[in-house]
């Protein structure tokens, strides 16, 4: 359930961590940062009122015998921040944190107990400016990490929406409402819709169906009537958001909140369009639910849309990987007061591994791509200096500093991924030369490239000799071969 | 105990960082992030063998009742990580890590249960070139981040010397050997040199002494003989390192282990001396103790110099933000087998604190500067476009999304640190004219600026129209004016 996360997965994911941080800073989110223990008592009126804080969290008493739990999200603690400093924050305040979060789950292949969200957040406002720029900023966040229109979409819903339609489905069998318990277990089985498709969310609010396993899913035991409304819901489908709107427009026509979910979506697609957030972009989508007891108007997601091979051969695809919504009754568990609020979160590691599939992220394993052997260490003081002139010249490098012959140190170089070896014996030193060693040519050449480049890359040498005063520039002219600068 | 850290905190911290990060960069550490969570088994050897692990950590149990703890350093973590993968990581092994610790310790001012630490190691030798980039690294970060010679120094020791002083201390009234608990209540004393002075460690040494509340604090109980030794190695000073480990030498000229530790110091000096880090950055300092029952050689500590007045009006030092030193027998600890390990560890909060104190961190509370006003809410669309142009442009921008009126939005403009507030009615748009708002001109005029710029800047109105194809421009002037790119 706990990982160690290796240099080449942690630069990889730092170099992604801040082209997501130049988005929402380009927005003007600002970084909050909160600690990763709190109080439960004062985050924590979400809790069951018991002695013990409830399941999936990593709770504990301290010395003090007071509850502390590790955060579970980073929104409960936003939350908790707002509340305590209201009259200190400029309102609305847009903030972005990414940091561990904490599940104690059972550990599973892909499911840990600690793992990175980023998020960020409008709180102090109802304005749909707001949710149509959390959309936005999903794209463009998406979009600077080099996944194209059409590898990814938004899927924008309404929580109003489904609440008309439950009004809906309750008006059709002459019922005044859904009782709370009945509609969770209706948002629960449209949820499954991508799993189980639409003949499966049928027989999940009728009678209850079979799953692959065999086992007997019951069902919410809906009326024929009124599974009509919600499958006829779930169909609306059109090329354009405006369509869509106007679809559901009618589907909710007797609901007050219905229209006014309705209402918000269209303000959205309007501040879409005008920043040329297109239906290849950003759609209305009927089928999303998501936060099933937490948001409250406008939820969105970006789903990646291009089929990956797994380890097992499966063709599947990575889904969600970015997920928010409106949450205006959160804050107000903490305050007592209204405090309107809306915002994302990535789900950090999932979209590493998805950026890496595509080949979008470059990994290195090592920072230093240079190494300064030792070959003869009564020369230890010259390969000091070597190693802090190319320093000094902007390269990093690494100095040999272990006890290793010169076999292993090369070895060495190859396993924490150097691309170039310094080597100089007292032979070259009396000449005042330096030998430079191509660690990568070998494998460069037996890669597939253009025969032009081929013919030349053939033609160097892979170590040579040069003047000691061309080092820096020699070293630099070996990673240009491999574009690293 | 626990603190949120506010925008303009995280800002700076992760400036820091990052300057930080290059060094260790440089000189070719990479990355390795380990959980914040540990299982006590893997972890534990160093804990009593006991059913509750033992104080000052945050350990409880998880839901399969095996104890779990939050790291409390970054070394212990590091160890388990190298010996969990002694067969896949290349060593010498060098690392670094930031991130939080956790103590729980009852909290105070200054006292934090979370705090950043971030280190960097190498594992796998037992060299004095690692032992002397250590120190190279504590001068490079330092003066990287703005710190000059003179304003920081690192000092030097090795805890071998201090060992050789221990055996003249026996030798000098014929005893074998000092009583492992004797030598450290004597290193506990040596230890506290800076706050009690020479006299106050010399009655620590014998019979005792009264501290500064009139609590009297025991001795050791050593003979006067047995003090002269200690206070004479303390006296040894020298203005340069190798008079200094001339000295050592002698004192300890005896000891097998003293003359070990003299010329490991003399190996680190002369690394030094060929890197060109003289005597005004690296001082040997035969009173650095460190560590107690950690370290195995040499110790060193980065102490900031410069005087600072604190909140109380209180001239103090900032004191030591870097530490570390060689620790040949912690992973031994968990892997039975010997594995070499040297490194340093920075205070990330003090350090911040100090440079702060500097002025030598930019505190900026928001990462955009330019707040696109909302004054007639039916042009809204119009302000979304103004606000994307401006993002198009490469400057960070937010769109007001509240629903307060314009007065109120300059208000909450100056609160959240904008620099520039556009603002557009509808007489204006019609002109094709916007409003460039600058909000700190007032704020610079009434500081004390050459007369020259002050003259020029007095001719600027703070605010004026331009044409609306004019405007990026025009913003990255008024940025321009405040050294905002």
């Amino acid at each position: 359930g706990f990982r160690d996360i290796t240099p080449e997965q942690v630069l990889a994911r730092d170099g992604m961590i801040s082209r997501i941080r130049e988005v929402y800073q380009r927005y003007g989110f600002v970084p909050l940062e909160t600690p990763a223990l709190e109080y439960v008592d004062v985050l924590g009126k979400y809790l069951p009122e018991s002695d013990t804080p409830s399941g999936g969290i990593f709770a504990f008493r301290d010395e003090d015998d007071e509850w502390i739990a590790l955060r579970y999200d980073l929104t409960a603690p936003l939350s908790r921040f707002v509340s305590m400093n209201l009259n200190d924050i400029p309102l609305p305040f847009r903030r972005y944190q990414v940091g561990p979060v904490y599940r104690m789950e059972k550990p599973g292949p892909g499911r840990f107990r600690e793992f990175y969200q980023f998020d960020f957040d409008t709180v102090g406002t109802g304005s749909m400016l707001a949710d149509a720029e959390c959309c936005m900023i999903m794209c463009d966040t998406l979009e600077s990490l080099g996944i194209t229109t059409g590898q990814y979409i938004v899927r924008v819903n309404n929580r109003k929406v489904l609440n008309g339609v439950l009004e809906s489905v309750a008006r059709v069998t002459g019922q005044r409402e859904i009782p709370p318990t009945v509609s969770l277990h209706i948002l629960r089985s449209i949820d499954k819709l991508d799993r189980v498709g639409l003949n499966g969310v049928k027989g999940l609010l009728g009678k209850g169906r079979l799953d692959n396993s065999g086992d007997f899913m019951p069902g919410v035991g809906l009326e024929p009537a009124q599974i009509d409304v919600i499958l006829g819901y779930l169909s609306v489908t059109a090329e354009k958001r405006t369509d869509v709107c106007n679809q559901l427009a009618e589907l909710v026509k007797e609901s007050v909140v219905g229209q006014e979910g309705v209402s918000e979506l269209r303000e959205i697609d309007h501040s879409l369009t005008i920043g040329d957030y297109g239906n290849d972009r950003v759609v209305i989508d009927p089928t999303v639910v998501r936060g099933l007891e937490y948001y409250t108007g406008p939820v969105f997601e970006a789903v990646l849309t291009f089929d990956v091979v797994d380890e097992k051969g499966v063709t599947r695809q990575f889904g969600s990987v970015f997920g928010g919504g409106r949450y205006d009754h959160l804050i107000e568990r903490f305050t007592g007061q209204q405090i309107l609020a809306t915002g994302a979160s990535i789900g950090v590691d999932r979209l590493l591994s998805a950026l890496l599939t595509l080949g979008k992220i470059e990994v290195e394993p090592t920072t230093a791509k240079v190494l300064v052997t030792r070959l003869d260490k009564k020369l230890t003081e010259e390969y000091q200096k070597l190693a802090i002139e190319l320093r000094s010249a902007g390269i990093n490098t690494e100095l040999y500093v272990g006890k290793s012959g010169i076999g292993k140190q090369f070895k060495y170089a190859s396993q924490a991924g150097k691309v170039v070896a310094i080597v100089m014996g007292e032979d070259e030193m009396n000449k005042d030369e330096v030998s430079v060693k191509d660690l990568r040519l070998g494998e460069l050449l037996s890669q597939e490239i253009g025969n032009d480049r081929k013919a030349w890359l053939e033609q160097q040498p892979a170590q040579f000799s040069v003047p000691r005063s061309d080092l820096a520039r020699t070293v630099r002219e070996v990673l240009t071969r491999y574009s690293i600068g």
